[in-house]
């Protein structure tokens, strides 16, 4: 057998480390798809380093770098703007990390680190035009206020974005209606619809307009999606489409693995992509050798998870369902997807395993 | 090497069915320590079974069993009581499970499943004295609304308690001044000060006394302290003392190793028992070799954990910090604690590994 790439392991079960990520971060009980707005504290959470503690009243967002008119703004300056507020869907570049094979050493996320928040605060753009950024601006650099060490290079997490990207950014203040929680970003955070959770950078402080490449680690050496031999390939960008579904029936308490009784259940879920609105949802209850398609619902918001729906008239025995997304770019989630040595994007279909059965008390 | 009991596993990584609930259950990040009360999303959680939904508008809460006066009551109802509000220190009776060896197979905590919350509702002994429980009351069985399989027992969460023990009851209806959150058990749950979590049954639904011991899957067969050969032991009740420390510093991201420059820092923490106030925080900056007195901050209240402060001359070097409780009925954690078959109880006393050198830029 091969030796697995540096930072990965192979066959083995989950390390001390990554599972004291898996205790700090967490990710979206499956059951909690059925609300549209994931509610506070069901939302995946994946934290760099720690939470910080930040005073809200002598806090000040910075603009600055290569631009005509640097601006300094209070949370009170930021909420005088135009409030935009709108469902977005984030999901974190590492879901689906730990089904590798080998397994990238990161934080070992399943497939439900995702969830949908009402974010609102001030567009970026008109910030950005206010600063007046130089001819020669080439990305906007976003620095937070957590502070550790990754890779052995000690850093405030931040990360950067090309300025056309940028400009679909928003300064939110707000997740569902009430002040950010500490643990998403408290007072401001940058939200990028349709972006992997990354560039959502949380406890926001600074922003640079650059005129060359932004080389820190985040965009550099983190985010990227490298070959087995350890050679960064291309940025890690817009999520990949995705379909999850709330598990039918009761979980067996350790396994996880679903009992129900026979006959006709409604499966629920929601799918989303970054390329695009969701057109598709197809439902597999044969471990993916066939699919159905699935009812859309109503979409939520051009940025926000669709939800949909798929009668079954289920057999007793033991099923694996699954649900895979198509969206309008024409991506469509595969079974398998090629290995890359960080664990990112994988968003191969989900597979969950049923067993369907007369028993007593189920339901 | 001998073979690990029944349900655990010796010198193995995490397993993906453990690795699935660490996922959905999840600690609280030890830097949110820093706040007396957790705020929301951020306080630990732990699911047996599905987070049900729950119509608040049709729920009921049924007192019945051997009671005089079968009651049942609305939410209303239960707001229109007198509100008892206090800050509660909740434990998972698993916290530490996944530091023995061998490893219990189950939830895989570390040492920071817990949290503190202030807890609002309806005291629960009044509305046990309007039933009136017959005077061969032996016990109170609490029933949830969450629903699944352990054990290969199809069941209802349930747990009972000796009908003194219920008297300290509190039936919550608000978390931090809101109502419950879906996952904390809205809209009702039991809450039994000083008691380790899987006492304060979450989406409860029934109340019924009973004149003979309830031998339901959580009383009988979980919750016990097991021998290795599979006999259950004592019940598993009141929390045992524990203290946790901040960590100082800042973290390494993979291995969440404290990095800090030499010089004066205060180490700060909270400690709490449910066998009686905290009396005593000592802290050790030599793995345990030595410990000296923490300075205790004002209680918070009777069932709440305690603040703590000690400060610290880091001298450059590796050093493995710990905080040691001892309460007011004269119980210590123990360096090391004895094993047990699920994994309950393991207070002993925490190990933080800190890296002190004079690198650029870790303040």
């Amino acid at each position: 057998m091969e030796a697995a790439p540096a930072g990965t392991v192979a066959g083995q079960g989950i390390t001390q480390d990554e599972l004291r990520l898996a205790a700090r971060n967490h990710a979206l009980p499956l059951e909690a798809l059925r609300h549209p707005i994931t509610p506070p504290g069901l939302h995946y959470l994946l934290i760099h380093y720690d939470i910080p503690d930040v005073d809200p009243a002598t806090f000040r967002l910075e603009i600055g770098g290569a631009v005509e008119r640097p601006v300094s703004l209070s949370l009170d300056d930021l909420r005088g703007r135009e409030r935009i507020a709108e469902p977005i869907t984030f999901e974190c570049a590492g879901n689906g990390r730990a089904l590798l094979e080998p397994r990238p050493l990161s934080q070992p996320w399943l497939t439900e680190a995702v969830g949908t928040a009402e974010w609102a605060g001030a567009a970026l753009q008109p910030l950005l035009d206010e600063a007046g950024p130089s001819a020669s601006a080439v990305e906007v650099v976003f620095t937070a206020l957590d502070r550790g060490v990754e890779g052995d290079v000690p850093q405030w997490y931040e990360r950067s974005l090309p300025i056309a990207d940028a400009a679909g950014g928003l300064l939110a203040y707000e997740m569902n209606g009430g002040p950010l929680p500490p643990q998403h970003g408290f007072p401001l955070r940058l939200v990028v619809p349709g972006w992997y959770g990354m560039t959502n950078v949380k406890w926001l402080t600074r922003i640079t307009v650059v005129e060359e490449p932004f080389t820190g680690f985040q965009n550099a050496v983190g985010y990227r999606m490298y070959s087995p031999d350890g050679v960064p390939g291309e940025p890690v960008t817009r999520m990949a489409p995705r379909s999850l579904m709330a598990p039918p029936g009761v979980p067996e308490f350790f396994t996880r693995e679903r009992r129900l009784e026979p006959g006709p259940v409604t499966l629920t879920g929601r799918a989303w992509s970054g390329h695009g609105p969701i057109e598709l949802v197809e439902v597999s209850t044969d471990d993916g050798a066939s699919f159905a398609p699935a009812q859309l619902d109503e979409p939520l918001g051009p940025h926000a998870w669709r939800g949909w729906r798929f009668a079954w008239d289920a057999p007793a025995g033991e099923h694996v369902l699954s649900s895979r997304a198509t969206d309008a770019a024409g991506n469509t989630q595969p079974l398998d997807v090629p290995w890359n040595l960080k664990g990112y994007s994988n968003n191969a279909v989900e597979r969950i395993p049923v067993r369907v059965a007369n028993e007593a008390d189920l339901s």
